[in-house]
């Protein structure tokens, strides 16, 4: 039987800039929540726009997570997915995303939570 | 002025497994729509599960789009989500978002659209 896994989508305001521009900073810190939550990666796409923020995309055997900057704006989309396929996931995908968004100076966050 | 961008997420069921197994098949389908709907990739993953479905996301200049497929269960989650940095993207958004589900046999759709 299927288990709608649990889809977070988050649209953030942030205090500055800061961290919104260099993606290599997000890779390590994301890489890092991966493996410390038990997720398997099956690729990734880190992207820096010259002069401008950064998309992220790291496929998982879980589904995906996927955050794109606006520096010039202080803004932030990110979603984070996780199926249930083997195991339920729900608690890891709230932790995954919350690790994620402690990365920014979050003045304002707007999430809706998908079963899906 | 930050204009919102359309996100699209549909969890569909489809009346069979046909098509939901091969990324091959997609990945050359998906291509000719973002060329043909004049998008940016920046770069892509394309999974195979072995004896499964499949797991595809193409980062964009405008966003991205991500499929997983569920063949076991015939269901696929699909997401495209088009900012309108430098045009506005809806309609591309819409008209991505329907030439790939045309691919499919279509038993059920549930679709949410998220302006963010």
């Amino acid at each position: 039987m299927y288990t709608k896994g649990l889809h977070i989508i988050s649209t953030i305001h942030t205090k500055s800039d800061r961290h919104l521009t260099d993606v290599q900073v997000f890779k390590e810190k994301v890489n890092d929540f991966v493996t410390e939550l038990s997720l398997t990666s099956v690729g990734a796409v880190f992207h820096d726009f010259e002069g401008g923020g950064f998309t992220a995309v790291v496929c998982l055997t879980e589904s995906h997570l996927s955050i794109h900057t606006w520096p010039e704006y202080n803004r932030i989309t990110l979603d984070v997915f996780l199926s249930n396929n083997s195991r339920n996931n729900e608690d890891r995908c709230r932790a995954l995303h919350d690790r994620i968004i402690e990365q920014f100076e979050i003045e304002k966050i707007e999430t809706e939570n998908i079963l899906r």
